[in-house]
């Protein structure tokens, strides 16, 4: 369950109709600020605010018209969620998203505008996802899961415009939640950059893909962080089974505390003028906890989203205030 | 002193090395949010945060090596003078950016990081400037201003994009500040497609370019706006000559409250989760306060630029909290 190099290409073919390339953008002030040679991969530049919606569409693009006709079905409010169904409106498949019941308002809001229909569905994720698992095998519609190999090669197709744009990238900074984004940074970089090195970040309030990557055991954990992209309880054998590959998988994976992503978004807020939520910040507050290893390299962070709300701005900022306002 | 349609073409074969095309993306929430078809120009994107960078990198790359050795100089602190400076940096052009003594030191930092010299003199812009004129003169080198034909063709390049994207756009809305970006959408508009409207969109606050506009006359105005984008004090001549053209010029000026950029700051910031400055978020208010006229339509709004300061950014999240916070 794990796309190929080539895969990968042909995902890039599926998707440039539907997605321009991001910018890979060195700021001369936050390598002031941070001592180190930065590049920032902008997947939060998206309409749909985050990488995911290239797995989405390497997915809705990849259909048959009668796959489409039956469309695709998933369960998330998050960004997974949205991408499935901004996926869908670009390419006409029609998307059913299932939440479960209380789903916060604003992003159920947000699904709707994008086009897709939403189901409200049992009291927690586990059930809206049985549901839609149900519903997709009763109506022959695709189930769509993190770390479906599409999402997979959906993310790696942003790592071919990194390593088109800058052949000597020392080392690459991806944050995990679910782990589709590290595993297609590690395919291609494989293949394209054997020499670099990628490093993945979690937080350290929600470690299940690290714990997993550490003892080679599938490991539930904690999960308690406010980078709502990277909480997941548990680990996905098949991104995992690419993260611990003895040729392609990680070179290093580094946990970052809770407050050292608040710290990340405030300087990408001041030095890049670009919005990022905890865990689009993550590689950047990563990439600060290696400092002395990456002092004099060229380093790739990946700005994975930009989905932060009006109110998680302002909590963020007033956490800053509360310990004195470095920003 | 203005660029010809053609001259513009050319201006975007010489930054294409330099600076990459910008999204022009649509959010359906922002569609939702405000009853219209809102197409952002992502101005913001750029590593320099704003449109300007592209008419610095027009001229400094249509320099012989003769004139890059004595290089650039202007005076500015913002927008302008980062943008002049980042330009110089990518295209390898020494800059000196004349600044009045006690200029914002967090500005200062932001172009010396982008390799510029900065210079301090006098009390106030107009000595700065009229230092830099002499220094100019006195060294052989080129001193760049706001409405220079490179920086009209900067813009156009940007309104090139637009229109190679989306050929049948009603409506395009343009902050002024001093008017480059502005000029720069009539000429490529006119040539590529004279149905569009243009609409210039400028502080209430600060109408120096709105009241030359309507009297024909250079005219001073009052500059209190906290859009510094659009902060200035008098029209420029030749900006103003494209503007009025009865065959090119603008369709329409509107004039927005500071409170109404505000607004449209908030809207960015909730619906397509990108910092706009309140200038870059002038043509959303524009647009918004012209909603009636143009629903229905396929408008564009200029995002001209993002460089808005973590502290900028809390005192309007601060006043959004005092009106009872909306966004």
């Amino acid at each position: 369950m794990q796309p190929s190099y080539a895969e990968i290409e042909q995902a890039r073919e599926a998707i440039a109709r539907h997605l321009r390339p991001t910018p890979l953008l060195n700021y001369p002030s936050l390598d002031a600020a941070t001592g180190l040679e930065l590049w920032v991969k902008h997947e939060n530049h998206h309409a749909a605010g985050a990488f995911k919606v290239r797995g989405g569409v390497v997915l809705a693009a990849g259909l048959s018209d009668a796959e489409r006709k039956r469309g695709l079905v998933t369960a998330s409010t998050g960004n997974f969620g949205f991408a499935v169904a901004y996926a869908g409106k670009v390419t006409g498949t029609p998307v059913r998203v299932a939440v479960p019941e209380g789903a916060n308002p604003t992003k159920v809001a947000a699904i709707r505008n994008a086009g897709a229909e939403v189901v409200f569905h049992g009291p927690d994720f586990d059930t809206a996802r049985e549901w839609a698992r149900g519903q997709a095998e009763e109506r022959g519609a695709r189930f769509v899961g993190p770390t479906d190999p599409e999402m997979i090669a959906g993310a790696g197709t942003y790592a071919l415009e990194i390593f088109d744009e800058q052949p000597n990238v020392d080392t690459l900074v991806v944050p995990v939640g679910s782990g589709s984004g590290a595993c297609g940074n590690c395919i291609v970089a494989h293949t394209r950059s054997p020499q670099t090195h990628v490093i993945a970040v979690q937080s350290e309030a929600a470690p299940a893909a690290y714990r997993s990557w550490k003892s080679g055991q599938l490991t539930e954990a904690n999960m308690e962080t406010v980078a709502e992209g990277l909480a997941t309880r548990v680990a996905y054998a098949n991104a995992l089974e690419i993260l611990r590959d003895p040729k392609m998988g990680l070179h290093d994976f580094a946990l970052v505390s809770d407050d050292a992503m608040r710290r990340a978004v405030l300087l990408m807020l001041e030095h890049t003028h670009n919005l990022a939520e905890a865990a689009g910040a993550a590689s950047l507050a990563g990439a600060c906890a290696r400092a002395d290893a990456l002092r004099g390299q060229k380093v790739v962070v990946i700005q994975s989203g930009g989905n932060l709300s009006p109110d998680g701005l302002r909590r963020i900022l007033a956490w800053d205030a509360a310990q004195g306002g470095a920003a």
